[in-house]
């Protein structure tokens, strides 16, 4: 499978609505890609089955506040500064970039980046969506190391990170990134060929692509909670946002007022780069680590925390997560009470709903 | 020329006052110093004309707040990993330990480390005193680039900086010492034993044992002034302490009001790990580069930003900095306007003064 410059927009519609509001914006990824995709042409997206069993695979992504990635594009050294990093770090040559997080513009970049490298891109990513912390990743669970780890920025300077935790990593990356004007890319958690497929989380990057193909239509936001097995939470206008950055991320809270069938009905959804939780009259009723996405009401794209903006119409979904998240040492890393919310999770396919 | 566990109080004492309040306790250095030196043997202090030319001098210091260090009092393995972290980086082989700063405890430790790791130190330093940021050495002025540099703290944790300048490094070391509690320990500006002269403040290793012996007799505040060539700038009593932890620094100010000959007459000195300049009537009296240093009025021991107490009798006295930071590119890097003070340079000398 080869993503050009054709398949980027529905590949990048999908990884919008993956990223559950966080991850960056995708349409300003999907910008830097298709320059990218036309320089140094497609990209091959291969199969964990089909990699150099002794190659290092790099995830790749970046760390930082969704709203500084609106202004701060990248200068393309990053993906070099960080693969040379890297190879010295673990001795082993890499063989192909997989995105630590499949949502938003942190799943549409690493296509930019492969394409720069001239590698392939794995049909993997490290979350199924977008979350807020470096930790957050499939093989933290499944136990690689957090470092050795790498940071850059389009300067081109660089931090290596060694004999860290998942908490420490998260940590100190967040800083270095404050510390560099809110923004950097880094690579941690890499793996080799051999473990790719115990690791990652596979099929991915398809998913986007399938995904990002199914909006359309009359009801372009019915079909997205199809294809994705998801619940429709609420229709209304974006009538409350309170947005700032600090600590390196973006924190905020929105209000949805229900129009139509939704009339005299309210979310409120809770940021930390991405939509943490969706309440409605002080319940939970959709949270991590399932995906909560506010989609564009007529043309079903996603929209994300850092865009959203004060009287847009949309649909708010809420759709099911990688298994992983929903067993016991998934819930630890990335369920609801790792956020702070004092609630066991409940599967989003059993919130209640009008659809 | 050998340091013991003799020469080690006198030694301690000097840098101490070098400190100019700041560097960390040279009291706590000193405990730790003496369990290592009785632990590994003396450590001998050597030249820079004695170095391999083609060996690499390590230059170590502790970054973050004063106050931290009296807490957290490190494992014995920042040595190595910064040992091991420096030598990759560069290829080349530690051949001695060097103190990034001579002042405060961060002129005592490399001593301990030195001991540690079974090296000579250099008898020289990065600023002949102690400076707030670690951009702020004669390294920098001279051209040797900031980075490789890495930084340890006692739990082994490691990070590499690479292919940043100095107010770069700083931002970064200082961002990551805060994620790591406030404090870390670092080598950065590091050189080559065939550059030691040129880029390093040679003796300083000396003149700090010189001037922690020249302390005693029945007015030691007087030797200490005669011996380092400065003035004597107020005797009286702490009478207002207000001081803060915050972005890495502790920050504040110190009042200080005139007794017996001084009575009636009052000095503040601001804080910013070290005491940068000291106000009489809203005019600055004396300021970086130049020390300012408060002494135990009956002992002559310097006093530390994060230790000085209210109602301590004290003597505040301005020493004459290191030649450098007089000079054009100095003044740049650590002069008053570096440091925000909208004034040049008076050197301490020519201050009003009573003595």
């Amino acid at each position: 499978m080869l993503i050009d410059e054709h398949q980027l927009p529905a590949y990048a519609r999908g990884c919008g609505i993956l990223g559950a509001g966080g991850g960056g914006s995708s349409r300003v990824a999907q910008l830097l890609a298709h320059g990218a995709l036309s320089d140094h042409g497609p990209v091959s997206v291969v199969a964990a089955e089909d990699l150099d069993p002794d190659g290092l695979v790099l995830p790749l992504g970046g760390i930082g506040s969704p709203t500084v990635g609106l202004e701060r594009l990248g200068s393309g050294r990053e993906p070099g500064v960080l693969r040379r990093a890297m190879e010295r770090e673990t001795g082993l040559p890499v063989v192909a970039v997989m995105c630590v997080e499949i949502g938003g513009g942190n799943g549409v970049l690493p296509v930019a980046w492969a394409a720069m490298l001239g590698l392939p891109l794995l049909d993997a990513d490290g979350m199924g969506r977008a979350f807020p912390e470096a930790g957050q990743v499939a093989m933290r669970v499944r136990g690689v190391p957090s470092t050795p780890a790498a940071m850059t920025d389009e300067t081109g300077r660089c931090v290596v990170i060694r004999n860290c935790g998942p908490d420490e990593l998260e940590r100190v990356a967040r800083a270095v990134a404050s510390a560099w004007g809110g923004l950097a890319v880094g690579a941690d958690h890499a793996f080799s060929g051999r473990e790719a497929s115990r690791v990652a989380l596979t099929g991915t990057v398809s998913l986007a692509l399938r995904l990002g193909r199914s909006v359309g239509g009359v009801n372009p936001v019915a079909s997205v909670v199809e294809v994705a097995g998801g619940r429709l939470l609420l229709r209304g206008k974006v009538s409350e946002i309170d947005r700032s950055d600090s600590g390196g991320f973006l924190h905020g809270r929105l209000r949805i007022s229900g129009t139509g069938a939704d009339a005299h009905r309210e979310l409120q959804v809770d940021i930390r780069n991405e939509f943490l939780a969706a309440w409605e009259h002080q319940t939970i009723v959709a949270s991590v680590p399932d995906l909560i996405c506010v989609l564009d009401d007529s043309s079903g794209e996603a929209i994300g925390s850092e865009s959203v903006r004060y009287g847009q119409r949309v649909s708010v979904v809420g759709l099911p997560c990688q298994e992983i998240w929903r067993t016991g040492p998934g819930l630890r890393v990335a369920g609801p009470r790792a956020f702070g919310y004092q609630v066991d999770h409940t599967p989003v396919e059993r919130a209640c709903h009008v659809a």
